[in-house]
């Protein structure tokens, strides 16, 4: 897996953010960081060398090309092996110029260093050890994380989150493999060395604990992604104009035509941490016109997909026999029970009064608001965010990560394969093949098994200098 | 000046380049620094206190808000008084995402650390009397340097070039200031303690240094601005084409039909470290039409602010008594001798061999060049670069900050008073008044003297963190 050759050479790279400001880090990894570093390094204290510099301090310092002045810098030394890649690391504090700072790279790589690419100080990091392959994905997302939910997902995956639930899940497969390869060595003397009741409860209990796993995922998936809510209803309720007094901003055109809008649009925000992607659509009704039917097909389409439904209706417009449509028509959305709806009530500025068949409604998750006037948005907000908290994101462990949950997936077929296998009494070399596929697909999560093609995909999406 | 409740609170800002990226830098500053920061850093090293902590060390742990982790961190220490501000500073380096940011700086400011205004930190530096004014200039200048020659000047302005050539001037002004301050006390005695002769002396020596000062600054200033490089010419001889070749991009719109470039479009690019702007002008000739009228006369406007122009002309188009149109004007040009002239014969692709007539115009500075092939640019490039280096750029002090060279202007007048006064035989009281005055102008440069509203215009433009 690892080249020989791999940790020969030194990499350097500008850590922080591109552009200009106060600071600015480039840093060095590899055997050759200190010397290289050094060279260009003058110190009023006397005598710093190689030999006596101390890792985890502060030297204050000009950078210098031969005579010529480049910086007034401070250099971090991180000495291996407890750096963030376990080799010799040194963190180069300049002026945020971005003269000074493609000068100090200039000349590194002039030295001997090599730039680095995306990603490539946490893949050393992986490749000596120091973490595996989940905790370095999680990295990745860290940075990237820009809510506090997902921050809190990453951080904890980054931590070991996720590597703790495999090494755990990884350690019963194994035990129970290990039974199983036993009974293959002294097949001919037809011995059971593991009770079979047993067995099962050990494979139920796995299935139990992948299912945990991969359910997970569609919260953090969504949460990566962003929560989806879709707004639905009548042409003409108010859709467009609920998206925008929720964003704050005229993002969807409005007018007072129904069917105005045919494109599903959308936006994001992040309300008290969490990231919504709130989807305007176009007004479920009959229609004869072609851009507006494939545009009520998008809406259902939009519907599947989201995870929270905000079904407006327009209560300044309602007889009796119409609640009884809105009522019935919002029920069968309800059924689903992987979705949360929310009923909005919109146009309250268009009455004096409630008027009194509305009460009905209010059995329901109701919200009376107006879109135009945005009144009562922030009521909307709050029962949306109330919606997401009952999602039962625990402080465990939730995979965010789609190469992780197809690995879950895979692994719990392979230990339904051996359910069955049991089950038809398949013989239990054939059963090992699959505990083994189980055990394989555990393995890669956290990167016990792994290519440099899939290496490259990860790391490739990183940032620079990380 | 410094208002005496100044550095009782504790500032806090980003200090690397906005944006996400592998690492960012929060940074503190003041008396709470290291107490704010510790309440919320845990480390597996047991009992690291306010009391022990050491300077310039670095610290690996947890920032925490309670018990929730934000991020993994690294801490440097840097102990009053050997700081960037001569305060307690603590940066705390995190994972670059936006959101980690953010919610460190939130939690320092919730517990009583204040946003650090623009420059504040230098600010801070300057006031605690660790640099002078012309140094914390020096480095906003140097963050925003992009060229190599910028980067030199601000450079050396920060480590301390122009403070020690002011020092050495107002040194000189002191003695004399005492001399004549000691006349005046014995004033009714009548006694001159300072000869004449080594009065004047003196001023003329204050004056030469002044002099050679304030000259610098039109270099300074230019590299500082870009040095502008003006392309003239009759119209239809190419010169928007040659912009378009410098620059290697489509800047100008280029047409057969003369008269075709109005306004004067300009663009810059860094040439061997150095900034010009070039920047291509009307066609000169005697025209009809208002708007052209308008960008002949701003092309004569360019002429005057440019330190190097291109007098552009059609080589393939040129009989003899026209080549000696084009020498006429181009040595009416020649004559201002701050400007330096570059004679640009365009359109060899339209000739088989340069006829013989072209000969004469070999004795001035020029080029043949092709702008539409792109040929021969190259030559024109270094042409321009070894035009720069005759500048006389010497390691030595150039001024490049308009506020220091007003300053230089106004001391080097009241030193042309304190001659007239002495020629005149003004009253030595009179004389002494204008001593002053050239003592100010030199303080406010280096700080010695300034108001808020200086200290605000200058650390205004800062970025923030520095």
């Amino acid at each position: 897996m690892k080249p020989a050759s791999y940790n020969q050479d030194t990499i350097v790279a500008i850590a922080t953010p591109p552009g200009s400001g106060a600071i600015s880090i480039v840093r060095l990894s590899g055997q050759k960081s200190l010397s290289l570093c050094l060279r260009h390094f003058q110190t009023a204290r006397k005598g710093l060398t190689i030999e006596n510099i101390e890792s985890n301090r502060i030297y204050f310092g000009t950078f210098v090309d031969n005579t010529k002045v480049i910086d007034e810098v401070l250099i971090s030394y991180f000495k291996s092996p407890t750096s963030y890649t376990t080799e010799d690391i040194i963190e180069i504090s300049c002026h945020g110029s971005e003269y000074i700072q493609q000068k100090i790279m200039e000349i590194l790589i002039d030295e001997g260093a090599r730039t680095a690419e995306p990603g490539e100080f946490t893949l050393r990091a992986f490749l000596n050890g120091r973490i595996d392959l989940s905790q370095a994905e999680g990295v990745a997302d860290l940075i990237a994380s820009q809510s506090e939910s997902l921050h809190k997902i990453a951080l904890n995956q980054m931590r070991g989150g996720i590597s703790d639930k495999i090494s755990v899940l990884r350690r019963k497969l194994i035990d129970f493999a290990s039974l199983i390869e036993l009974e293959l060595d002294f097949s001919e003397e037809d011995v059971e060395f593991a009770n079979r009741e047993q067995f099962f409860k050990l494979i139920a209990e796995l299935k139990e604990e992948l299912s945990i796993l991969i359910s997970s995922f569609s919260m953090g998936n969504v949460i990566k992604q962003g929560i989806p809510v879709a707004i639905i209803g009548k042409p003409n309720v108010g859709k467009s104009t609920l998206l925008n007094a929720i964003l704050n901003e005229e993002k969807a055109i409005v007018s007072h035509i129904p069917g105005t809008t045919r494109d599903a649009i959308e936006d994001t925000i992040i309300l008290n941490g969490y990231r919504f992607r709130f989807i305007d659509t176009a007004g479920l009704r009959q229609s004869d016109d072609v851009i507006e039917k494939i545009g009520i097909e998008l809406t259902y389409d939009k519907i599947n997909k989201a995870t929270i439904i905000l079904y407006v209706c327009d209560i300044s417009n309602l007889s009796n026999s119409k609640v009884e449509d809105v009522l019935e028509e919002f029920k069968t959305y309800i059924q689903d029970e992987s979705k949360h709806f929310i009923l909005v009530a919109n146009k309250i500025d268009m009455l004096c009064q409630l008027p009194s068949h509305i009460k009905e409604i209010l059995e329901l998750d109701t919200v009376f608001v107006s879109a135009k006037r945005k009144e009562n948005i922030n009521l909307l907000t709050d029962m949306i965010i109330e919606t997401v908290k009952k999602f039962n994101i625990s402080n465990d462990v939730i995979v965010s990560n789609s190469r992780h949950y197809q690995a879950l997936v895979n692994a719990n077929k392979a230990m339904e394969q051996v359910q069955a296998g049991f089950d038809n009494d398949v013989p239990t070399d054939l059963i090992a093949i699959d505990i083994r596929q189980a055990l394989h697909e555990l393995g890669t999560i956290t990167g016990e098994i792994t290519t440099d093609e899939l290496l490259g995909n990860i790391f490739g999406k990183f940032c620079i200098g990380k």
